[in-house]
């Protein structure tokens, strides 16, 4: 009996002891197989080293914090969205107030572990050893620092909008903007300078923090989509004929009155303003996942290798691009002042001259990338065979944020094709919607393919080295049909790679530039979307703005993110 | 100028002949890299073959192949997802009429491949020479055999119902259940005898097929799910007190009436059926994964481990969970009867039972969960650190699939709590929506942290093993604190471990038959959440039918899972 009491003791003390210190543990070879493994880091060569870096990266991720911080996640992304359903489906018992408290807490929580993380990466050196090159790029900071600031905008113009409503609304509707302004530049500033940082101490706390930063982020972006909708259908009587009023539509609470006179104004601004807010949330989601990948992992110090950047290689495609993005730009200008007009037949012309512009734009689009397929299929270049954790990532959200546009596009064909696509809108509007699916996945393809292209530079001074390694030590795999070899020797002479790379160049500006233009339209304001009524006719208004408030941040996102992975195609090709 | 037509036909010639031939292209070493590998493969020792061989399975993966199936998969989705919502949105423009052709087109389409597959890989050998071991365990097929039956019966009655409407309804109503009969019989072969492939020849070609199946069964399900969403709301005038009616309603088409009297039966029979066509095309869309996923994958041939299952081993754990299971079925048949009557009371009596009975079986389960996780931590057991695809595989099926039940209890718990959980049945779904989620956390951090632990015999061996050898050949790595040292021989002797083992086991077999009766009530036919009104009156009908009948398939699949994951886990540990 005392032996067993003695026993269990012994176990509750073991149990305990191994709680509390588990960061120690975590570096001590604690069993056999880490000291194996071991044992082969110190005695094997060099060679060898950075396959076991890969099964010890590959361990750290399946330790306990790692499915924690997945079950935090699951839960508050769960609780948040039956939150925000309920105060959108049934006002009266949950309203904007309970949501806008539990998202206060959210992120007060979230600031509270950002702040924590600062000062404790500050103070220790060690906590922070690697820095992934290719997480949180330029592009993804910059635009995280735009939208940042509009969001920032709107909640200044919020705050000033609620503070008018003080005397007959709940406080929590001021509070909740402050909160979040707050929150917006403590997570900024967060981003901007820890998006790289591979945390190597205290891994499974951070990783528990960054879900919650993580999850904190979709619930404020599935919260503004939700308010954007509502909005959007405020208008009790939904007749199609005033769809584009409702959407411009100004509103006005019918008992409480505000106490300045800006108030309308300020509530215009800021409902402009939130497609940008919905935006920040995408970009600070995108930037939080990687890192809570990147927790643990021993990336080499391998800086992105420096190519140059000639600009002078190129002519046809920039010159394309930009003409093209100069004529979107003024047709953009021309559908943004026509549409807001109460004429029908102003109306229809900005929209047949937006609409026309968009299919120019996008069968060019299919146009150039077809040819640069082609020229995959032509050059002989390698698959990258290496593994890039991070590039997996980037292709992984380049082809998911691709599903937005894609399920608006489909959904807009059902509609025009059930209903006849009679007159030529609607025709044009099909077309609109076939053309962009097509170049989606024509684009999706040549970017992928690009990225998996192993870069020229590599590939030249590679071919020269292994193929006289590989004729010398074994004589009998230089024996390959004499028809192949010289077509192979043909189409890799330099000249004619040179002829397929200019092209190639050629076709990622234009692309590059297209997509510029394609990302500032939608980023910007134009919604046919919603001017033109077939769509809202046939799925009624609620249905059309979720899916056209859901889908579009996410292909806005595609844009940009097209552009810098087609910067990169540029300069590999 | 010669010169350049010249250019041009060699690069068209290039071009075309490496598209005609990719299979010749892959099997050949057509490029540098390859050569070098095989280089490798040739020259090194065995061990670093299997390095090798991870390279190579890692560069199938960036075909084109991939990604042109992958974009296959997501048009064919998106545009089952436009016309599907399209019909249930809008049943004017796009009727079911519509929407079964698309699914007919679709099915015809998908058997053709199936039936090509089987005739290539019957005449080729070579076409599969891997076979992995852990895809289609015989759990999920024996549920799709299972599901797949009840799925016939269902078009069974389908095409007796339809039959009796021909003379004033469209012959694709019957059409399209004799279509899908042929395709379940087609599909359920096919996925019996082929789950297990890692095709190696026609890569390409296969991918595409494979995700044509993964995209139509989803398309089904879609519709299954919609189409059970709309019968149950079928009742125009929605009143909460006959809610428990309108799910087990009655329905006669207004203009079209039978022309045989057993239409009334058949079609309450079929509409009964719904649920298990809803998971068939669920289990076959996880087999579909599978397979695509495994494609060009060169697997060993180790069998899985022969751990010999032993009974007697384990008592508490069975008899306890003997026992609540013949209770849960009790209070199952009890509740299934008390609900069906028209009294009040004894509806609110079987409600009461049920609830109880539930917290009485997830209470238990959070209990025996704990206990093993704090085994979990007591023992040294080590994480297997070798990559599995497979089992990654599983464990985000396993955790993907508990969405399901997770999103239905949180939606649970904030109806309850924002309308206060009044009276003793909505304090009861409460505790059982909060414990539901607590035990789900649970159950998913203890089954995957017992499918990442080195088996216990594995473990034993390697221990003797790697130490003698350790210590003889780096004495400085045995210089272990004393303490650290006494406390590890002490909780490692095999005494202390085999009671470990015993209660770990206990605890897998008691969480086993819980998880089997918590599958049974659902999977037959227990509804609370819709006999129970407090949710439908909160989110109204529409919404909460539509989170129940997404979420509670995906529970169910959760539950069959669990039950095969806890074998396992019984059998490592």
């Amino acid at each position: 009996m005392r032996a067993v009491a003695q026993q269990m003791f012994r176990t509750c003390d073991t149990l305990f002891s191994r709680k509390m210190s588990t960061d120690a543990v975590e570096a001590r070879p604690s069993n056999i197989e880490t000291a194996a493994q071991m044992d082969n880091v110190l005695h094997l060569p060099s060679s060898s080293q950075t396959f076991n870096v890969g099964a010890v990266m590959e361990r750290a991720h399946h330790g306990g914090g790692w499915l924690l911080s997945g079950i935090i996640g699951v839960n508050i992304l769960t609780l948040g969205c039956a939150l925000v359903s309920g105060s959108a489906f049934n006002s009266v018992a949950i309203t904007a107030v309970h949501r806008q408290i539990f998202l206060i807490i959210l992120l007060l929580l979230t600031m509270l572990w950002m702040l924590f993380y600062a000062v404790v990466t500050s103070k220790k050196d060690q906590a922070v050893l690697f820095k992934d090159g290719h997480a949180g790029p330029v592009w993804l900071r910059g635009g995280l620092l735009l939208f940042g600031f509009l969001s920032l905008l709107m909640d200044i113009f919020k705050i000033a909008t609620y503070v008018g409503y003080l005397h007959c609304d709940s406080a929590v509707k001021v509070a909740f903007p402050v909160v979040q302004a707050v929150f917006l530049i403590v997570q900024t500033y967060f981003l901007w300078f820890h998006a790289k940082d591979c945390v190597q101490r205290h891994t499974n706390f951070t990783r528990c923090g960054l879900t919650l930063l993580l999850s904190t982020n979709l619930v404020v972006w599935m919260a503004a989509v939700t308010e954007e909708s509502i909005h959007q259908t405020e208008i009790p009587d939904l007749d199609v004929n005033v769809s584009h009023k409702m959407y411009r539509a100004s509103y006005g609470s019918v008992k409480c009155k505000c106490s300045h006179s800006a108030c309308d104004t300020f509530k215009d601004a800021f409902y402009y303003l939130y497609p940008f807010n919905i935006e920040y949330s995408l970009f600070a989601s995108a930037m939080a996942y990687v890192m809570w990948k990147n927790i643990g992992r021993l990336v080499g110090d391998h800086r992105r290798q420096s190519v140059k950047f000639y600009p002078k290689d190129v002519r046809v495609g920039p010159v394309m691009g930009l003409l093209l993005a100069v004529a979107g730009l003024v047709t953009f200008v021309v559908y943004e002042v026509d549409i807001l007009t109460e004429d029908e037949k102003n109306r229809n012309r900005a929209l047949l001259i937006h609409f026309i512009m968009n299919i120019v734009i996008v069968s060019l689009m299919c146009l150039s990338t077809v040819i640069g397929c082609i020229l995959f299929r032509l050059d002989h270049r390698e698959h990258v065979s290496e593994k890039n954790p991070t590039r997996s990532l980037d292709v992984g959200l380049l082809v998911g944020a691709s599903m937005g546009q894609i399920i608006i596009s489909y959904f807009a064909i059902v509609a025009a094709v059930a209903t006849g696509a009679r007159g030529y809108l609607n025709a044009l509007n099909l077309s609109w919607a076939v053309l962009t699916v097509l170049q989606l996945g024509l684009q999706n393809y040549f970017i992928v393919e690009g990225l998996h292209r192993e870069p020229f530079h590599v590939m030249q001074e590679a071919a020269l080295h292994t193929n006289a390694h590989a004729v010398r030590e074994h004589p009998e795999m230089s024996v390959v049909p004499e028809r192949q070899k010289s077509k192979y020797s043909m189409t890799s002479s330099p000249e004619t790679l040179s002829w397929k790379r200019r092209v190639l160049k050629e076709v990622c500006v234009f692309l590059l530039l297209a997509n510029i233009i394609l990302w500032i339209m939608p980023a910007f304001g134009a919604r046919p979307q919603f001017d033109h009524p077939i769509e809202i006719k046939f799925y009624k208004f609620t249905m059309w703005s979720a899916i056209v408030n859901i889908g579009l941040p996410f292909g806005i996102f595609y844009r940009m993110h097209s552009v810098a992975s087609l910067f990169e195609v540029y300069l590999i090709s």
